[in-house]
């Protein structure tokens, strides 16, 4: 999605992937297949380019740090990078900055895991360090019963990598796509307000339904952020409000991310055009909000993997202002991510209920079982 | 531009182009580098894709008649480009089917010129029957004294390949961007004003500043036009408004066009991707303007050729609801289209001051001349 923004300006694009004829392959103009944590081949697109950026943060930030003090442009900085990979790293700088999160301890053993029990009090979220993502890596403590296998279980996974969080019930959970430029310029997106399913998002409303005051003090709060890590490009500031109103920081995606998908026709400028600006120290591009919007994850059907196919878009089609995206994953699998929409309307609860009903009918299965 | 509204349904495409490393090569997944001439190279690609479409109507038809009868998905059909390719045949066509449009001659020889002067009148504007556009293979003959140059001009391009027009001085030239699937559905655009400046698009204005009676009179008349010529997937069908506020067809294009290019931001439907509906028989898409619109062209300035830099594109950059599109051809020269830009605004008169103030600080020169 940042390429085909990226090519309305036709500027050329080599990406780096693993997988051979990956969906970004078809619309860039090369692409060099590598493992993420592949030196030379990250050197070897670092000399190809006039600027590295990347739009999944768990790759070696070491590789990224060297290549930087060689005098390679990347954005964000490989030292941004590296304090948001390790979560327990992420949090203590927010920590030490004032930034206000839920309580967290790390975790080494066992023994440290009661502790932080004991001291925190439960529920508590055990989770990986890095790593992790849509809820995988994470597990939720409710009780004492629970903190063995929950030990074992992450333990298992990540070698002794792991952190513990307090359980914010919250009240809300509210997403800021903020931009910052080389030159230092920032932007800031109307909040998203975030739903899930399973750990996956599933609907993000914007505008959030919070009051100004508390949508004031999360972009606040989210800006400041931004300028602590001195990010540049856009960056995903994800947060609580809590039972009392209070805004928490939850985690940070140094990148383009799912919950600012509403932007892509939602806003004057979308998140990725926006990425793109930020990096290259273009002017940022306006964040104004064209009409409230409603953004849907089309996630692959349960029981269902093989080749994928979308039925059930025809009303979808239909509809003015009703905008679908699939991401042209060859093979569809239970909760995998396939593609979204985005209903814009100027009655955020009238697009909630077009959008819901739009859902209902539209389906990502494999071919064999259209 | 219509690979990149396809991209973002996950389709696939291949590309017939003629030039290594054309604009549209980096965002596809395929490019076979061959003339538009080249019978085994189309017939290539129709054998790797399931559906061929064209964007550019000077290709042989003959060619894609006979892919056509083998079984071969063409669309819009070959016989409807046949028709519209040769614009005598194509006028010869409407005039058969009652649609208004300016008084026509064929012209063979010398003499046949001075015969529709004397029928039609003065001015006349003689034009190559096939393979102009902006202008180009069109001479305007205002005296009779220019008679024996213009014919000399434009046979000597293209051997007896003539005709002649009757000049229309209209208070407005239109277009419509229709669209119509291979179910037989339609759907019309706002209509588009387009202004005009070395007979090279330079402006369209949306919705075209007409009377709601005169617009619905073109829309009909485009309409019409769409199902006579039973086009499938996007046609433009370009007219006058001469000054008895009749409606005259001046040109239609079988394909998207660049009047219809406002659509990308103004409208929720893009011309490109109502294309790819149409031409895969999903449903259209609506056609609703979200904000009057104004669309101005980049071209390449006067006297300077070489690697295209953009410059001056800061404050188009900075307002809201302006969007650039920068065509990524490597060269520019002289009125080469390289980009266009459209500002939307629920003023039109006032986008058309924003729009106007822009185009006057961004320019499109070779790099040793910025």
């Amino acid at each position: 999605m940042m390429a085909l923004e990226g090519k309305k300006l036709g500027l050329s694009f080599i990406i780096l992937d693993p997988q051979p004829n990956c969906p970004a392959a078809s619309v860039v103009d090369q692409q060099i297949i590598a493992s993420f944590y592949d030196k030379d081949k990250i050197k070897e697109l670092a000399e190809l380019t006039d600027i590295i950026t990347y739009e999944f943060e768990h790759i070696d930030a070491e590789v990224l740090i060297q290549l930087a003090k060689d005098g390679y442009k990347i954005y964000p900085s490989p030292y941004t990078l590296k304090i948001i990979q390790d979560k327990y790293h992420q949090k203590e700088f927010l920590k030490n900055h004032q930034i206000p999160l839920p309580d967290f301890r790390p975790i080494n053993t066992l023994e440290d895991l009661r502790g932080a029990a004991l001291e925190i009090g439960l529920p508590l979220i055990l989770k990986s360090r890095r790593g992790g993502y849509d809820g995988k890596g994470n597990f939720l403590i409710r009780d004492e019963g629970q903190m063995t296998e929950a030990y074992k279980h992450l333990k298992g996974e990540r070698e002794n990598d792991l952190m513990v969080e307090a359980f914010v019930d919250f009240n809300m959970e509210v997403s800021a796509i903020v931009a910052r430029s080389t030159e230092g310029q920032t932007a800031i997106y109307p909040l998203s307000e975030n739903h899930h399913k399973n750990n996956i998002l599933f609907t993000t409303l914007v505008p959030a339904r919070i009051s100004k005051k508390i949508e004031n003090k999360a972009k606040e709060t989210a800006l400041k952020v931004m300028e602590l890590l001195e990010g540049v490009g856009v960056f995903c500031i994800e947060m609580f409000v809590d039972a009392k109103d209070e805004i928490l920081i939850n985690e940070i995606a140094p990148r383009v991310h799912n919950s600012g998908h509403y932007s892509m026709e939602g806003c004057s400028t979308s998140q990725f055009y926006q990425h793109i600006r930020g990096i290259l120290g273009l002017p940022l591009g306006s964040t104004d909000l064209i009409k409230p919007s409603v953004m849907m994850n089309l996630l692959g059907e349960d029981k269902s993997s093989g080749r994928a196919r979308v039925v059930g878009y025809e009303d979808l089609m239909k509809t003015p202002e009703a905008y679908l995206h699939f991401y042209g994953k060859t093979e569809t699998k239970p909760h995998r991510k396939m593609g979204h929409f985005t209903v814009l309307n100027d009655d955020l609860e009238k697009g909630l209920r077009i959008a819901t009903d739009l859902k209902g009918k539209i389906k990502v299965i494999a071919e064999e079982d259209v």
